[in-house]
């Protein structure tokens, strides 16, 4: 089994290139610049659909079963959920489907469509089963904030019916992969769609963390701790701590510092080419733990190497026309961007 | 005459194309992507060099005069420079040079390498001179806080018997084209390296200018001015108001409110691809002047439109291989980038 | 003719003290110390109030009519305005009142108590208009935004009534006493409500301000400009630079750099007992203008000396019991502070 | 055994007060409003002081002994020091000295001076040993960075001779009580010198925690933590934070969020009358853990209450007479407060 062939539409101010994608596989990353707007055109009908869901709602379960009776009555489409979903929907339903199987990374699975029925987490979780090549994912927006969901549950039949049969503009969000090296060895391996955050925990101290970008020495971090995000985590916690909002259109590292120690450490973005390293003295009196999308906390040692740079495989998310729209309305919704009580005249 | 011909070697993580430039002119912008690193090779030796340098200093002359003197005593190079230091170097040194003459945009002067011998308002001067295709440039600085200036004086011979016999390092600065849009007329064109600004000047209140990017409402801006920002100019004014240090090498445009009023309006980054226009609305009680690199200011009119894009032209400076290493010398030295006193152990 | 008798009653943590004011005259500043609480009891009946009010609107002249009439019906109450209301009242309304007589400061006039009717800017009128011992003043909003007018229309008849006759809860604002000295002579003297700000006007660049505190140079300013706000201030220009915002009741001199050339410069806050001057060099290629309370705009020359310091006649007006619960309803009106859209359960 | 007598002279701009202290006990708060200036006059010869120093050095426990030898040749002077100090002493001198015993607080032990020959952890000490009535402390820099130590060792001799004869320049630092209330008990009660700061710890979430000032709701706070500072603790965490930096002379608390999730929570600044309470909510997934300068590290419990106000009794320390000069000194030692490479002439 494979994904569904398709092909890659893609737009620059002056310039369109469509790529064929035989494989499936939709790569990101500097080598092939940045497109101001990218469609995908199916060649063949999308088949293998997979339902992602946060379990433990009954209401939710009955609009997968919903959804899923709607897609199983389209000819030649699968269903697949994860393994307890499965159950779920036929101990509540009766309804059978297909299970989501194989090792922690689903990136070889012949998934051509993720639909996520939940929050901001959910696409995260998304982004945990495909860490090398992601098939395309439609985010829905289940009663959450849903800062990263432009599309609702009320309209899902025809924003479903759409993106099956019609061409669908997607956003490739950039991804980061961060490896923790330890004497030399990779003892972790991860690619992350917000941020890797390295903090003190609960320790008084940070380590005094020397920073690195492409093997160049740039700076020393004294601080309580440090943020190495993508653009689409420029809104997520490197905003607290006082970051720049970046456009999920652009391919570029920000490291936000967390309390910096010094008046004058400014949050720096990088280009997507770079590679950045932190870099855990030896002698250390005071700790390190590293985090990756808010999950997976890690003790970093003295000595370790935590290694983050460009993911050749992008996140592609279904958007509207104008991701630029979508983001103001997510900026406005969320965060009540730049809002003002305006003065009413008398 | 026509510019030396050249080939960029562009080198991504994994790819490197050769791009043959025939006609000198060096492209940028979204549709070529963002190389890692940039290599001008020359194909013929190039001929024609332009010597920049700000009027007034002696000091500075007898430089300009040495330089001259070295150059010229290269077969088949001829030096160039502005009008009135074409009359200088002849009273005060005997020395005759070529002129650049031609009208307010020399971009098809036939000119293969401009040495700027100043500071960076300097490296501007160059900017405004070829305000569409530009020749490689070498800033070299004089005495002067130099942040975008990584040459130095003392080298000057060895740096410039490079650059004209050996490959070149280059980081294409991204520039932005600056058009104000009046009744439906252009009645301002301009090109910037640094930043567009407008702001409120003496009168107590900036107008309410709305936010448009590639045509969609964004946002209303309430505040003592904005600045639309290259990466580059990411150090500049931008810097003051409170955005993030963007290298060099990526492509963005910055929006940085100054003294907003509504306490949510946070620095705002978007694509390269993004057209930026701020309308002035039509029934103005406060004004709007706008700026460009902190020149040209101009007053903004009712109705008046400021359409800010990424220009297909950028600003080929040299630089040394490693440019991150450039950009954070120059933060450290400029801004103590960073700087804290140490504990000193007893 | 004298203000009304009247005693203060100041509470700290535990202990309360009586001040019996016999001629009108609110002294506050560092002498007297900052209480919890401060009550005026009348020992006399309050006889002149002054309504002032902005002109233009034929409603407001309207509800300044009513509040006259209700205010003449008062057995030994007499109502003042200014000139031009005087006259409107008269050819509108057939209505006689006193008016407002006398030199550029009215601190002396027998004002008991002034009803502001309209926005923040007629607080700002009303600070003018008593610029050494002010009477109490009761902020009615009129339909603006009015981050200073806990009172509002709708009630004001009963609100008038109680401040008439019972016990009046007060914040002592502190006011800034401003100073332009030009060769040792005075030539401007104010004092502020909100803030005095130097700045580069239309000039490209600030004069460098040498910073002086209690005749101690602490640092240079090199910026756009630099904010000295009251506390009352921290809501208005300061906040829009980056300044905390402080609470009424506290003592202090903010000193807000406007988009610092420096990484470091954070905003400074001193205890009211500081006198700040800023010097301007006798040297300056660049420029400064100083404005008060956005107001009275005025031109710096070399050598001039700005000295602000606590006026020892704060600005008493009139609240409700809770004066923090008033800010903070100010804050969440007018600024949205600290507002998020709650992730609302599924 | 009690503390000598002296007098407190408290200049304000115009006026000084005098107050005969027979107790030795130095009371501060809003109570007593807030002077300019303080000056201790001894009225009899001060005869008991501390020496505090950090264990673990043998030069630093050299010059213990040193001044140690120096103050008992004092007629009627008599040195204290800490259990292990005195061993220390006795083992490496053979000087005998008396202890410093007592309950955790030793506010009524009979010390007239303190000395803390170290970094600015041993002032924090220093502020724990004396939790309620603190003797005055002459803070001496010992190798360490030591922002809030004016007073250098090499002049130590004629320091001591200053302070132990002559009128003594005191800063009157406020403190603040802070209090943790569990189901109506106080199961925690501590004076601290900087801040108090409740934080989430490892937990992925902060609790959102109701924020109470004079038991008036007024904001809750979804952030990493919230420090609520004095103003000699604004230049410590608060200022990493991103809060102002307050003068130490002034009284006043800081509530300075860390990484809020709203865009518009800015630093705030409430009078020293404010008593603020923190109440943890009754059903939290999350957790929130408190430290007392950056100490004592306590997990706050569901419905928990954090009640901070002002300490009735500062921390006096002695400086130099311009405590202004004394602050700016540190602030650009230990942060390179303002600093910016000057542009250098050609």
């Amino acid at each position: 089994p494979r994904r569904a062939r398709f092909e890659l539409h893609k737009r620059w101010q002056s310039v369109t290139s469509v790529d064929v994608i035989e494989d499936g596989q939709i790569l990101g990353g500097a080598k092939k610049g940045l497109p101001e707007q990218t469609l995908l055109r199916w060649q063949e009908s999308p088949r293998n659909v997979l339902l992602l869901m946060k379990r433990g709602s009954h209401d939710i379960l009955q609009r997968v079963a919903d959804i899923t009776n709607f897609l199983q009555a389209r000819e030649g489409v699968r269903v697949l959920v994860e393994r307890q979903v499965k159950y779920d929907l036929l101990d509540s339903f009766d309804i059978h489907v297909a299970e989501l199987y194989g090792a922690r990374d689903r990136s070889h699975h012949a998934v051509d469509l993720v639909i996520t029925l939940g929050g901001d987490g959910l696409l995260m979780h998304a982004n945990w089963l495909f860490q090398k090549s992601a098939p395309i994912i439609l985010p829905v927006n289940l009663g959450s904030l849903g800062f990263l969901l432009p599309f609702e549950y009320d309209d899902i039949y025809p924003t479903i019916e759409r993106v099956l049969t019609q061409d669908v503009d997607l956003t490739l969000r950039m991804r980061l992969r961060c490896r923790i090296i330890r004497n030399e060895t990779v003892v972790m391996d991860l690619v992350v769609m917000n941020d890797a955050v390295v903090e003190r925990g609960s320790s008084p101290y940070l380590a005094s963390l020397d920073c690195f970008c492409n093997g160049q020495y740039v700076t020393t971090v004294q601080a309580d701790g440090l943020i190495i995000a993508t653009p689409t985590g420029s809104t997520a916690y490197s905003m607290s701590a006082g970051g720049s909002m970046m456009h999920p259109g652009i391919q570029a590292l920000l490291l936000t510092p967390i309390c910096p120690h010094s008046l004058s450490f400014r949050p720096l973005v990088f280009p997507d080419s770079a590679v950045i390293s932190l870099c855990m003295p030896l002698d250390v009196r005071s700790h390190a733990w590293v985090s990756f999308d808010g999950r997976f906390r890690h003790r970093l040692m003295d000595g370790d190497i935590l290694e983050v740079s460009n993911s050749e495989y992008p996140l592609p998310t279904v958007t509207h026309r104008n991701v630029t729209a979508d983001w103001f309305r997510a900026l406005n919704k969320a965060f009540n961007f730049n809002m003002r009580t305006r003065q009413k005249p008398l």
